[in-house]
């Protein structure tokens, strides 16, 4: 069976297992629309049912995102403690909520999660569910059998002075955090292994270039260097973002109102929420604003899309110094990998800058479609919220992913082919520039020129010619005076 | 398990085992790089084995396309029977490799495919690895062990006269084409169910609007009918990618020279995979070109966009229609799928439609992925084909999945406010528009500011005025008159 | 003064030239809003004058794409026409607003169109000003004076049985197939450019690169004919795309429903509309659906996308293969065109082609302007529809006119060198390939790496070891072998 | 003549006069290419004289964009009065290059950069055509005559320690900036507008709704009020980037090395360009990197997305509330500003917020422009900067432009239906949620649905039922209380 499937079949089959098995596998939940039968064993209840049936879509379950279901158990386990602080619930309820909410966590309970990523409903199928496994994890805690929800009810309990309109945002948020976490660990791995290999190429000679044209010269070490300076802004722009996101608008319930919700309930809920992520998260300045706006998810992609444009810049940068092994720059080695074709004997690519450009291909389509469903809200809500999270999600597995495999299976093992860089920054003719400040930069296309038909260096040219003593030109060529700029 | 890591998982798995219980459960294979443990029993060899360790990039094997893994199977049974034509191997390697591939079309080795979709090195490791799994099924159908490549050899026999470079977009384009059948299927359920729900409402008057201002008079079957009409032009338009996608450039081998190929190889190979596969294929005119030509699937992916935003516009207008239920437009009912809300008791919202909305703008996404792998392919070759082949695969799956679950969930479900409609047509002042041809536009304008004012209907303020006789308005209101254009 | 502002300064110019020199040199205009000085010399009217004022967004007018003021000089006069031969207006009205219409077809008028391009109204503001220009430029052929409407009126003479619901996109659809006739001529002489080369170039040897590594030999002919290839595809498809823009749906009139339209009217004006364009215009099917359908125009972008990766590839290509001109691959020369740098003397750069790179990103963000736009239509109508078309008539010009630069400024110069060519195809230890028939692909393997390690030709080893005699290898270097597949 | 030709058709005719007029009127110059006549009175010179011709691609001139050549004569001053710092000109030379950039910065000479905004060369023709520009006004205020290099030249005088490589890029960020700072006050003017708005409605009670479903109750100053809170985000955003884009790479020279520049010169020309810009700019640490990285113009393309998104959804908003008049919404009022339809009298339709939504298609577009040109770098530069920096300020001049006419022409006018707000708040079964905490969740379903089928008011039903007294229901209809959450 392929992964595609694995969700909603698995969920298929406890209720068909049930169904053949007859009425005691299943139990009834009803909601407003009627009944329906439940796997026994299920910890969901009736709305996750229903959800499993109405949202074919992708074949990826929630549980494709075990940083959501994380990020959910400790919110819940936040509004749980607020709740029994301020009277909304008892302390034996809220101390079941809080031992359901410990195992969801600790992720012993992913497979209750089925419903498909492209849910519609505003993430109200994810809350439901979340309130549901809660409810019946508590029960069976107590000794209770699951569905007895006057003892502890999915929504009157586990979802008090709470609604979908806060407590979704405010896990996806979390569970943003803690994937950009991941993501800027493999950010930071990958600079420090291009910083490394800029120290180890720090005064080996090349020849620069601009628009794929000859340019003058400069070191491996300097080229290499920028790497690592690109991907550390970029790991400052992501570190920034998780101080936007630990923005929540808990306490705000529907559509930002407060409605239900104890006026004192949004500053306990952000205490106690503080406490058991240990994020410093803060309360939305205008609720009603937080419960509808994207910005804050635009800016993350957005944040996810400056880095993949980088990594996509440097993983064409390695292709095309690699390329070779005759008729190509040769300048840089990077580790053979892969029998590169099915036909051609001894042929090598770089197959891991090319898995690299698919991933950063991959995280632009996943910015348009946060754009498209961040442009879409109406009114007090954002329906398409579960689309810009998911993709969001997977975006920063797929791009941690990928900087960690460019890393391993490849920067740290590369090496510069020392002579070719040398000997095409002694041989260009763009060292002609050197001559601006002693000849003009007419004469000094004119040397240009000539070294270029002669096939000789323009240095020599330009000695030969009496223009200049060589001793000052070969400043351009001293890898210690090509770092200056560089550190 | 959550499913992103099942393939990766599932192979690492096999190798631990394999060393934990000792050698016996691993064969040695080797390749121009070295030499690598293999799991014993698995069918892939070692070009396979380097490739799950290099790519673990979206946890997603190959396998989550067995369309990619039934035409790769057709491909290399239509080379095999070339080749034994044309002398390139014996009629046993052939007869053997035929059986083999026959199981892998019966998708009875999928979980033999475990490579990442986002793998680097253009389809090579794709297909090395349904070379060496063919020839390890032929040899274990030959009563040989594995690995035993003497006697069949992943390359020299099974991609025997082949190369990545024209196999692999061959397989591609028809899976392509097994997966659009799927989508063209559930475009046409969903049009004839707009068709019929067309039918239903051909008589039921109500108000048009444009730019979200009061129109002119329509039927709801108008309405309907329009969805219907674009989704049929979309329908066509994907079939038409069936007949762009059925060129393929077997026989071009590397770069498509034909290295390695007989001369007859191309003419061959096409006539054995027309036989195989039931598909009109064709030879491309020009074979450099097509090797590393993305324009089809670019094609392809423009396609999906036009039908995903129709299918955009038509959620949002059944979203719009069927808001309320008392502040909203009310005008139509759609099914109730699922409880609204956590926190407001009773709401029901349209899910099916905002699930289809995220699916449009999952493949806005996948559209943009397209255009920048298809953008990236640099001289005989676009080494991204992989992620443009899975970002239009899992398009086309979700977007059959959304446009069935709207049909059966939702549009086959719909009903409509005729009292509503009927009452909203009657009394607008955009009546004043079937007054020009009599009045004139500007005393038009003066009379349905006049009716606004006054809470009149226009016709009413029209007749009393004695600018007009009644029974020449009724005409507008008439719904077999409205039809009149629409059939 | 820039062009930004040119139309709305030009207008804001005549309004004040008219304030300060008195009443005299305005007339004043009413609507249902209010009344309006208009500059007394001015063809257009108030709806136009207020428009002015709202869209000051651009400053792009509308007047900068002749092409809609030409296609809706052509609409009007068939539907003047069309509403003569059914009654609905007089021959001698007829007979002003035909020759109106022939002076706005001619280009006369054009600085009557100030009307910014991203105006509201789905058009509105664009038929409204047509209407009243034409409706003046009629009355002064009459001798009458501007704004005498009681004689030839905007709305109930020149707009007679239309509304902007079809008469709009009807003149795009018909701008676009005027764009399009020149972006295909510009599509189809740089095809003819390559395939000129192509043929210069048919039997110079060189080595064809995959994933930038080496790969096999080729000839020069067939990598620019390749080029030649996938852009007479590209055309085929925006020919295709002319085929869908003849549909129509005038005689719809408001959101399609005909009303205030002789029933006639619709095949009347069609058969009218096909004379004086000269184009096979049709009737749309379903005119409800055609009035809100920007499908087509989606396509439309959709050809020029894929027509804009093909050139993108193609750009790349000849700045990779001209790199240099020492230490890059100079395999080709371009001609030059600029001295390259402020700086480095001598330096000259690739810059055709990369405005021709710049002039595809502008392509590849103008469709994502009609998808987002596309998508956003609601109900009976998309408001959005000035975008899109300002959009692709936007981006056909740039298409275009990239197209022709390239080919008169870069292709048509392009010479190759042969040396360079034949060297690095003799030397390739790819040329292993060619043993695979004749010692088995891991023999050749042994092979390929020996004679990399040795720096020497790969026949050389294999014929020095006695695998095969020379003879046989010597095809895979004849130019003329090597263009078998491609013709 | 429409604008798109007026830069180069203004450049051609000059040219032809010059030609038709005899030598007199041109001059000759030359380049390493060669010779050719520039018009005589042009300030201009050859490298821009080839530039005109060889980028006839989008009609736009870089005159389009005055920000950018004012920004280049800051940059071009500061570097003079560095290079007589440090001896490299003379203090004459720099007093005379110090004017003729005061004239180019007070726009006097905007007709002198004819060269087309997607010109090929990294915008090396651009920085070309300032040094000429600069050079010949210099000349010509010293009495001299055009061309006369040999005092001043355009190069060895005006360039001298420059390349394009840094003040080409030094120069878009200062444009950046200055055309930033319109763009938040534009963004400022329409939050403090929706500010107003939102204390004028404070305490008119309506319907919130979540999904295009009635929600519970809120008042019009809350949702308005929202749009202020997420335009004050978007502006603290853009407001970061100036941060970000006042570092700048001067006295890299080409590629960053700094080679031709005195090791002073960095440090000298930033405190010039502070002095003489007014703006905090800071040298860049890794000047190889800051020569090719795009990021920051990422994110400020990203900044402005984000705002795009906002502004969006906001004028999809207002269109939606103020549907109508009759069978919409109808819930606020915007002022009329144009006749909505040329046949349906009367009709006014939301013209200002859809040219609003157009302007945001616009910026989403060139968003993607933007991330295709910065992933396209190579090397050690980035040849696609024209483009990038095009589109950006393109973008911001439409966006504030559009949030410009949404904030006079329609925000500042918005009106609210109290009536109809107050009437669907009370009515709405929605207030169910209101008893959640007295009667349970499931419960207030069945008294929600009992409401709604006698439609009555929830809050009749539970307090005829007994099940509530009135007096706790009212707060959820309070003003004061609805305010709470929302300062």
């Amino acid at each position: 069976m392929h992964p595609r499937n694995a969700g909603a079949t698995a969920a298929a089959r406890t209720t068909a297992d049930a169904g053949s098995n007859g009425a005691d596998d299943v139990r009834i939940e009803h909601d407003c629309i009627g009944s329906l039968p439940v796997p026994a064993k299920a910890y969901w209840g009736i709305h996750t049912q229903r959800a499993i049936e109405n949202f074919p879509i992708s074949g990826i379950p929630v549980s494709h995102h075990p940083e959501l279901i994380r990020a959910y158990a400790l919110v819940k386990q936040a509004c749980a403690r607020a709740n029994a602080d301020l009277g909304g619930i008892t302390h034996t309820q809220c101390r079941l909520i809080d031992a359901a909410c410990r195992d969801l966590y600790d992720g012993r309970l992913d497979d209750q999660f089925p419903v498909d990523v492209l849910q519609g409903g505003a993430g109200t199928s994810t809350n439901m569910n979340v309130n549901e496994v809660i409810a019946n994890r508590a029960l069976e805690i107590a000794g209770r059998p699951r569905g007895d929800y006057r003892f502890i009810h999915p929504n009157d309990t586990v979802n008090k002075s709470q609604s979908t309109n806060d407590t979704y945002p405010a896990a996806c948020r979390l569970a943003l955090i803690f994937a950009l976490r991941k993501l800027i660990r493999s950010g930071e791995a990958l600079a420090m292994s291009f910083m490394a290999l800029s120290h180890r190429t720090a005064h080996v000679v090349k020849l620069g270039r601009t628009q794929l044209q000859d340019a003058v010269p400069m070191t491996f070490g300097q080229e290499f260097g920028a790497f690592h300076s690109v991907l550390c802004d970029d790991v400052r722009g992501l570190n920034a973002e998780i101080g936007r996101l630990s923005t929540v608008n808990l306490g705000g319930t529907a559509i930002g109102t407060g409605i239900c919700a104890d006026p004192r309930f949004r500053e306990t809920v952000i205490r106690h929420l503080r406490y058991v992520s240990g994020i410093g998260v803060e309360a939305a300045r205008d609720s009603i604003a937080a419960t509808s706006d994207m910005g804050d998810f635009v800016d993350t992609s957005s944040a996810m899309k400056r880095m993949a444009v980088h990594l996509g810049k440097i993983a064409n940068d390695i292709r095309l110094l690699t390329s070779g092994p005759q008729a190509g720059l040769v300048e840089i080695h990077i580790p053979a990998r892969q029998a590169g074709s099915s036909i051609m004997p001894g042929k090598i690519n770089p197959v891991i800058p090319e898995s690299v450009n698919q991933s950063v291909f991959t995280v632009m389509g996943m910015d348009t479609t946060v754009a498209f469903a961040a442009e879409a809200g109406q009114l007090q809500l954002n329906a398409f919220e579960p689309v810009v999270v998911h993709a969001l999600l997977d975006g920063m597995t797929i791009l941690a992913h990928a900087m960690d495999t460019l890393r391993a299976n490849c920067v740290d093992g590369i090496t510069v082919n020392a002579a070719v860089g040398r000997q095409r920054a002694e041989h260009s003719a763009s060292l002609a520039t050197s001559l601006n400040g002693y000849v003009g930069y007419e004469e000094a296309v004119r040397l240009a020129k000539k070294a270029l038909a002669e096939g000789r260096s323009v240095h020599d040219v330009a000695v030969d010619e009496g223009r200049i003593r060589r001793e000052i030109l070969d400043d351009v060529l001293d890898p210690l005076k090509l770092s200056r700029l560089h550190e």
